[in-house]
């Protein structure tokens, strides 16, 4: 069993490995660019993972990851266009440096690399690779789409909020363990226990997200604390707030979420302050803690020793802990 | 074997059986409404032919073929994103009547649906038949990057012309028959003959319609005659006059095409005359009969009977002999 350490490395020289034609230039400098921006390529370890810990070598799953982290990729080029976002990383976004024509048509051909890559699995395995590939593409854009229309409507819920944000963040990360099961050559139960975790973990993973944006220490969070305030963005807090919010908390709400022009220091405070009022954080760790341990009973029942199930263990701490 | 109208309506009965989820129905509505838009579901139609002409039912190859319909849909509304296209088939185009955020995101699932479909083919073809998709949307993608970086230069060779119509249009002509021969279990070697044939045809008809723009009876044609004049549209026909014109003419081809108000019935004679005078049409001609007479002679090397081949002759006679 190889340590996640050395699954990185792995990884990191199979995106190196991931070759592009030279032309047309505009059609795959974007890809070159979008894929070398980093990221902690959490997606594609995680099918390694899961690999492993069937006691399978991970280098059986190398492509199927491939897969995953070139889709991946391929979901933030046009997520960045419909978000209409410029920034991605840190850099510029591929709709903002070259075009949204070029992000269009290269994030097109994004997906049909990932395909290709997908394609490349032992054909032992690929029908029920491509099933659960295609299964988890499938809901990423119903979460996108969802996530579209949730700005649009004043009506959201919690429950609908979980079921998006399960589309959008959460199905990925089961859909990766899934495959590396798979290719683990894992029974079907343990595949589908392991998919279950997956999606368990990556709602507390959205839900810690949310909460670390207003309550994250500014030193450490990579961004603006306060983002998601500033921006009316429906997260779990705002949704719950407004759910639980009475009278001149209810009306705090409404008018700082209304406002077009504002100081955003005083409307993060004062949207805080109702949070704070509400146990709006509290109530958010309890939801987080319930996926959380409802990831971890399911992760438990997978019928590998515990020794196997150490190295995702210490991942999935380790991206819980994080504060930045 | 099957008649052609016997796979047509095998074809109508799978477009009908197509079902998408109702939600989110601002994902899934476009889809429904561009597949049902029609069209002649020639793409489709040459997947289930090659099955039969290789002897095999063309049943086999239905889910193959909602693959390329599917993807050929995709493509169609992608495109029109890129290329601000109002109208599609005389009905608003899916970003008109939605959104363009709608229709990036319909595209992508549309993506996902068609290698969905492209998964139910027999496992013991699905690695041909995968690597033959992929190779044929990727083809696709970059024909799209093509055309469009075609429309910013002004130094665009016949040579590379041809090379973009291929991609464009004719690798999947190529691509669908292909799919067909593998899930028809044709040699490797008729399976290649059958793809280089569709590539071949499929500039054939692009070139067919690069001068019937021009020189169609406007009685039968389902489009404005001279719309690729009017457009300066680099077909062709356009390129060769720019390549052959000297003097008058082609100080003519310069100034029609470099200004931004004109009549439009002046433009289009003053064009097609420059055309007469440089005989364009019977070079245009000349070069279609040539790739019409390779793909010919390439469909003759097929090793099956006459007789089987009568049905896709037939059909690519019909194709070509078109004039709205």
């Amino acid at each position: 069993m190889q340590t996640t350490e050395q699954l990185q490395n792995i990884l990191d020289q199979a995106i190196q490995n991931l070759t592009f034609p030279d032309q047309p230039k505009h059609l795959y400098e974007p890809i070159k660019y979008i894929i070398n921006l980093g990221g902690k390529r959490v997606r594609p370890l995680l099918v390694l993972l899961s690999t492993e810990l069937f006691g399978t070598d991970a280098k059986e799953a190398i492509h199927a990851a491939m897969a995953i982290e070139v889709f991946h990729n391929f979901t933030l080029v046009h997520d960045d266009i419909m978000d209409n976002a410029p920034l991605r990383r840190g850099k510029a976004t591929v709709h903002e440096k070259w075009s949204t024509n070029t992000a269009i048509l290269s994030g097109d051909v994004m997906m049909v690399e990932a395909n290709k890559n997908l394609a490349k699995v032992n054909p032992i395995f690929l029908k029920d690779v491509l099933d659960t590939f295609n299964t988890t593409a499938q809901g990423v854009c119903e979460g996108q789409q969802l996530d579209m229309e949730f700005e649009q409507r004043d009506d959201v819920s919690i429950e609908e909020y979980i079921n998006m944000i399960r589309l959008k963040t959460a199905v990925l990360l089961g859909g990766a363990l899934k495959l590396g099961a798979i290719i683990g050559k894992a029974s079907e139960k343990d595949a589908d226990l392991i998919y279950q975790f997956g999606e368990n973990i990556g709602i507390a993973f959205q839900l810690h997200d949310d909460i670390l944006d207003v309550y994250a220490d500014p030193d450490k969070f990579g961004k603006q604390v306060g983002g998601d305030i500033i921006a009316n963005k429906k997260t779990f807090l705002l949704l719950k707030a407004f759910e639980q919010a009475k009278d001149e908390n209810l009306e705090a709400l409404e008018n700082w979420t209304s406002y077009k022009k504002f100081d955003v220091r005083e409307k993060v405070n004062a949207v805080k302050q109702v949070y704070d009022t509400l146990d709006i954080q509290n109530i958010a760790k309890a939801s987080m803690d319930e996926y959380l341990n409802k990831a971890l009973a399911l992760f438990k029942q997978i019928n590998v020793s515990d020794e196997a199930k150490f190295n995702l263990l210490t991942l999935t701490t380790q991206l819980m802990a994080r504060e930045y």
